[in-house]
């Protein structure tokens, strides 16, 4: 920022906050400026809450889902089916389906896709985590957390990686190196968005839509 | 947030994250999940950044702008004219301007416009305290702070407020306000914005860049 008149703290912190994920200089300063215009409280606030979630979130040792016990609710939960794991890349990505609300199932947070673009080989993200869980279970054998419930054997892997080059490949990846498993795997279907307009797909879209056409024969 | 399987200390940053401006709840989650990757040294830092600028951001006495010292750096620097004024709304203004570069006077922060719409009376905001300055510097009397200098005899007001209803009624209240001092106000120029087609200008920008057209004649 070239503005060289500006306080230092003020510089510190637009230069803290454009660490953020698309939060550019002008953006950063219109957050700076909110900030000064709230009680002193408000800041002290959002201080705390930044120190709490550094101090008390950690991943779920099962699922790598964020959480604040070793086991996260998710996993915790009895009543989800234990059949059933979603693969997804993200945290966020959880939160997501939770929030269609159809998924009775449980997780598997990657946090990343084997993308070797960006370096991310498939050490690098839990993979491995995966296989070990998908392998214990069909050994009768859960996570130590959970050894109450050793009826954990997975029968559906549902690939809920990105409709992108890296998610496909992730997703591939996964389905090869579980063959020997007595594993269903599927991934997410691949379509027109609801309420996009034909005109409007583009073209990898549209032939994915076409290929995975359904019958509407009763 | 519907996801009650979210542990609390990630829930409540997301609930700070929503009170600032133009970021949802998807943003505020993404914020985090992006935190929670980052180093702890880093989120450290960004709380210490928060603070000390809740502990050392002040506003200059004069200028209203933000500041760390009673006198913000522009109001005390001497190389800057003292004879022009420039009206500003926010401090994110001042700094838009200077990145410009070509002013080289002092600024008047008003912190708001007047807005009966918004229930923001000339009262609430540094109205008075502009009449104030310009009425002192024109009996030839500085701020106590800047004792030093008494030869700020302001002689042009520029009023640089937003090209919107509130931003007209406010320069227009203010020139209608300091009609008795030997002062000539400005505005900034309105029209078509550098790059804008004139298909796509709307109709109020259209008039106005008709009648403030300007000679080509050399």
């Amino acid at each position: 920022m070239r503005a060289a008149f500006l306080p230092n703290s003020v510089r510190r912190l637009v230069n803290e906050l454009t660490k953020l994920p698309s939060i550019g200089e002008k953006s950063a300063f219109r957050l700076v400026q909110h900030l000064l215009s709230q009680k002193p409280e408000d800041l002290i606030a959002l201080e705390a809450a930044i120190k709490m979630v550094r101090e008390q979130v950690i991943l779920c040792a099962q699922c790598f889902s964020i959480s604040e016990t070793e086991i996260c609710p998710i996993c915790s939960d009895y009543q989800r089916k234990t059949q059933v794991l979603c693969v997804v890349e993200k945290p966020v990505d959880v939160i997501a389906l939770e929030q269609v609300g159809g998924f009775r199932g449980r997780y598997h947070v990657l946090h990343g896709l084997w993308s070797p673009m960006k370096g991310l080989s498939p050490e690098k993200i839990k993979l491995k985590e995966l296989f070990n869980r998908l392998e214990l279970s069909h050994k009768g054998l859960a996570h130590k957390g959970l050894a109450q419930q050793n009826d954990e054997k997975v029968t559906e892997l549902v690939l809920a990686t990105s409709a992108t080059v890296e998610g496909d490949a992730t997703a591939y990846y996964i389905a090869d190196n579980i063959g020997h498993l007595p594993i269903s795997v599927t991934r997410l279907a691949q379509g027109l968005p609801k309420g996009g307009e034909l005109e409007y797909a583009d073209e990898v879209t549209l032939r994915y839509a076409f290929e995975g056409r359904k019958s509407l024969n009763f």
